[in-house]
C-alpha cells in the first residue's frame, strides 16, 4: 500500500502520523511545497511579538524526526502540481532542482491548506509581508532586524491582524491597524466592535476603518480615503483562499470557492482520495449546513477519522461548530456556531447577558458579556459569542460542548458549573442564558 | 396563599425570591434561626484571609432589603422547632424574646441547611470555632484581633479546611492542618494526595495526618498520636450534619442520615411541604443513584424549580453531578460525578492523562492532570477529577456539561474546544480522554 499526502502542516502531518499507527507497513510519502513542515502556525505572531523566545519551539517536527520516529518520508519544496485520478498519480515539481516527476498512489490524502490573499495594489514591495508560515516569519524577523523597524501597518483586522497588532505593540512598535469595513474581528458579533475599538485605543494602536490601500510610493502607503502615511513594515492579513489550483482539472470536485468537497468520511468524489484541513468544505455539526472553517481542531479531528476510515474503524464525522477564540491584550473574545450573517436563514431569538466572571466580592471580578442566538421553533442554539477577560474560554467551551449535544437554550439551566468564589457564581452566566430565555 | 420558608440562606432566600415572582400576592414569611440571612458562605474564608476586605459585601441581603424590594418577611433568630403536617403549622421559638408560637401555612418550604460537626473532645473551649456563617466569622475575626492570634490549627482537610489553611497563611499566620485520615480533600481522587501534600509543604503549612484531637489543656492540643502543641486558635471543619432534628417527629420522611427525602419536584411525602438545599437527599443526574450534595448550585436550581412547580411551570429536576472545585494557592482541583468510593458499585475503566493547559511554547504553560472513570459496559462517564493550575475549571465544566448529556468517554473526541495558543491545544486534554479510551 502506497499513500501520498499533499501538505505537511497540521492536517497532512497529523494524518500521516495517525495512518502510520494503523498501517505500520504502508509506504507513506508527504509532499510539501514550502520549506518547513509541521510548524505551530498559531504561534507565529507570538514569536514576532517576542513572547515566544525560542524559534525552534515553533517547529514541531522535521523530515528527519518524521523519518526516524515514524518511518514517514517528508519531501519539502516538492509541490504537487496535478492529480490524475484515473491513473492514481500526482505530478510533482521539485523547487530545489527544477525537475518534475510523476508518482503513483493507492491512497491520496489532500491537505494543501490555504494561502493569504495578496494586496493587489502593492504586490511587489519588499516591506510588505503575508504571515502564513515560518518562512514568512523568518523573513519578517530578518527584515525587522536589518531595517530597525519601528512603525508597522497591519492590514486586516481578523485573528492574525489583531494578534499581530498586539504582538508588535508588545515589541514596542508604533502600530496602525486598518480594515476595509467597520467590523473588526468578523467572526465575533458586530455588537462588540465598540468594545474592541476601546481596547485598541487604550493600547495606543491607531485605527483606520472603512479604508483600503490603493497604491504606494516607496514606503508611503496611499489609502482610498486619501490618507497617506509612511510605514517601515506592512503585514497583510486580509483573508485566505484554498490552495487547490492543482486539483482544478483533476475531476476532484470543488465548491464554487475552490474548496474540496468531501463526504462525512472525508472522501472526495475520486476513489481513494481523501481531503482535510483548511481547504475542504465541511458542515456545521448542529445545523448540518455546508461551511468552510480554517481552524486547527477540525484538521486534527479529520486526521484521526481518516486513519480510522482507511483501517477497520470506519466512523463518520459529526461536523464542526467553528469554536474560535482570540486573546487581545487582557481581553478574550470567542464565538461558536454559524456566523452572524448565516443567522438570517433562521427565525431566531437573541439574548444578551452580562455578569461577573466569578464572585463579585473577590477583588479581580470582571464583567463577561454573553450573546446567544437560538431558533424560535425548536429553541436549539445556533450561535454564541462571549467577550470578557478571564473565563471567556471556559464559557465558550461549555456552550460548544452543549451545542455538540444539540442543546436547546433551556438546557443551559441544568448545566452544573463548578462553583467556588474564584471561578463562578452559584448561577453561572451560562445558567443565566437558560433562565433569561 | 400563605407560604412559610424555613431557613434564609442560599436555598430558602432564593426560593422565597423566586416564588415572589410567580405569586406576587402570596404572604411569604421566612424563619431563620441565626442572626443573618443570605450571606455568601463560600466567601467567609476569603474574608478571614483578608482577601475580601469589605465585610458587608458578604451580606447579600437583609430583612429590610427583602421587605422593601420583594415584600418578603424575614424573621431572624426565629427557630422552627417542630412541624405539624396534619394541621399545616410550624412551632417557632423566638431567640430574642424566649417566646414560642404557632404559625400555619398553605405551603412549607424547608431549607434548614447543615451544621458543622463539633469536636467532641474539646466542645467548650473559647478558642475553638466552627466556620458556618457570618456570626462564626465575626466571632473568629474578633477573637483574632483581641488575642493577637498568630498560630492556628485547622482540623479537617476538606474544602473549608484547605481554604482556611490558605487564607490564614495569606494573613501571615503559622498554620497547622490536621486530618483524621491520609486522604486530604476527600472529594478529589486519592491519587492526587501526594501532589496536595507537596503544595502544603511548599507553603510552609504543617501537616498532621492520620491523627485526631483527644483532649486539651488550656491552649495545648493533645493528639491521639501523643503529639502535644499549643495553638492560639483552632478552626474545626471536620464535616457537616443536616439540621433536621425539628422534623424528626413530624412524619416528614428522612433518610437514615437525617436528610429530607424529596421526589423529582422537591416535594416531601407531606402534602404542601417542599425541601431543598444541603439538608435534602437528591440523586445523581447520570447514574440516578441517591446522594446528598451540600453545594450551592443544586440549592439555586431547586429554588427555581420549586417556584415553577407551585405555579404553572411544573418541571422535574434532572439531578446533580456534584461538580465541585477548590483553589489551593496557585493550584486548582476539581471533580464531578459519583465519589471515588461509589465507583465500587460499577465495573469501570480508569484513565489518567497529563497535558499542558495550553500551547507549550508559550511561557506560562502548566501541566494539567486529568483522571476519568467510565463504565465498561456502556462507556458512560461516571466520574472525573482534574488537578492543575489555570484552566482546571474549564476542563471540569466541559466534562460536567458533557456528563449532563449522558456522555460516553468516546464523545470526548468530538468536543470542539476553542483553540488559540493561550487557551488550549488543537487536541485539548478533554479530547485526549476520548482518544486514549
Amino acid at each position: 500500500m502506497k499513500i501520498i499526502v499533499v501538505g505537511a502542516v497540521a492536517g497532512g502531518a497529523t494524518a500521516a502520523s495517525q495512518i502510520r499507527r494503523v498501517l505500520p507497513d504502508a509506504e507513506i510519502i508527504i509532499y510539501e511545497k514550502d520549506r518547513d513542515m509541521s510548524f505551530a502556525n498559531c504561534g507565529l505572531p507570538y514569536y514576532l511579538g517576542e513572547v515566544v523566545t525560542e524559534r525552534d519551539r515553533l517547529l514541531q517536527a522535521t523530515p528527519e524526526s518524521f523519518r526516524q520516529k515514524k518511518q514517514l518520508t517528508v519531501k519539502t519544496k516538492h509541490e504537487v502540481t496535478a492529480v490524475n485520478i484515473e491513473e492514481k498519480s500526482v505530478s510533482v515539481f521539485n523547487h530545489d532542482t527544477g525537475e518534475s516527476f510523476i508518482d503513483s498512489y493507492d491512497l491520496l490524502i489532500l491537505s494543501p491548506g490555504c494561502s493569504p490573499i495578496s494586496l493587489t495594489a502593492t504586490k511587489e514591495a519588499d516591506f510588505i509581508f503575508p504571515l502564513r508560515n515560518l518562512e514568512d516569519t523568518d523573513a519578517i524577523e530578518e527584515y525587522i532586524k536589518a531595517n530597525h523597524v519601528k512603525k508597522a501597518l497591519i492590514v486586516g483586522a481578523g485573528y492574525i491582524g489583531i494578534e499581530m497588532a498586539e504582538n508588535f505593540k508588545h515589541r514596542g512598535f508604533d502600530v496602525t491597524l486598518t480594515n476595509r469595513s467597520e467590523h473588526i474581528l468578523k467572526a465575533m458579533d458586530k455588537q462588540f466592535v465598540p468594545l474592541l475599538k476601546n481596547i485598541i485605543t487604550e493600547h495606543q494602536i491607531k485605527l483606520l476603518l472603512n479604508d483600503e490601500i490603493v497604491s504606494l510610493d516607496q514606503h508611503d502607503i496611499i489609502f482610498k480615503s486619501g490618507h497617506r502615511e509612511s510605514f517601515d513594515i506592512v503585514i497583510a492579513a486580509i483573508g485566505i483562499k484554498p490552495n487547490t489550483d492543482f486539483v482544478k482539472d483533476s475531476g476532484i470536485e470543488l465548491n464554487e470557492n475552490g474548496y474540496i468537497k468531501v463526504n462525512d468520511y472525508f472522501e472526495t468524489n475520486a476513489e481513494g482520495v481523501y481531503a482535510l484541513g483548511d481547504a475542504i468544505e465541511t458542515f456545521y455539526r448542529h445545523t448540518k449546513q455546508r461551511t468552510t472553517v480554517a481552524l486547527a481542531w477540525g484538521a486534527h479531528r479529520a486526521a484521526n477519522l481518516i486513519s480510522g476510515n482507511i483501517s477497520e474503524h470506519k466512523e463518520p464525522f459529526k461536523g464542526l461548530l467553528a469554536t474560535n477564540i482570540v486573546r487581545f491584550f487582557e481581553h478574550t473574545i470567542a464565538s461558536v456556531g454559524i456566523s452572524e450573517q448565516e443567522l438570517n436563514e433562521y427565525d431566531y431569538e437573541h439574548i444578551n447577558y452580562e455578569q461577573k466572571n466569578h464572585a463579585s466580592y473577590l477583588p479581580d471580578a470582571r464583567v463577561t458579556c454573553i450573546s446567544v442566538y437560538y431558533r424560535k421553533d425548536n429553541r436549539q442554539l445556533l450561535r454564541a459569542c462571549v467577550f470578557g477577560q478571564e473565563g471567556v474560554d471556559k464559557r465558550i467551551d461549555v456552550i460548544a460542548t452543549a451545542m455538540g449535544f444539540g442543546a436547546t437554550v433551556d438546557d443551559f439551566k441544568d448545566i452544573e458549573i463548578a462553583y467556588a468564589p474564584p471561578y463562578s457564581s452559584p448561577k453561572d452566566i451560562v445558567n443565566m442564558i437558560g433562565y433569561k430565555a
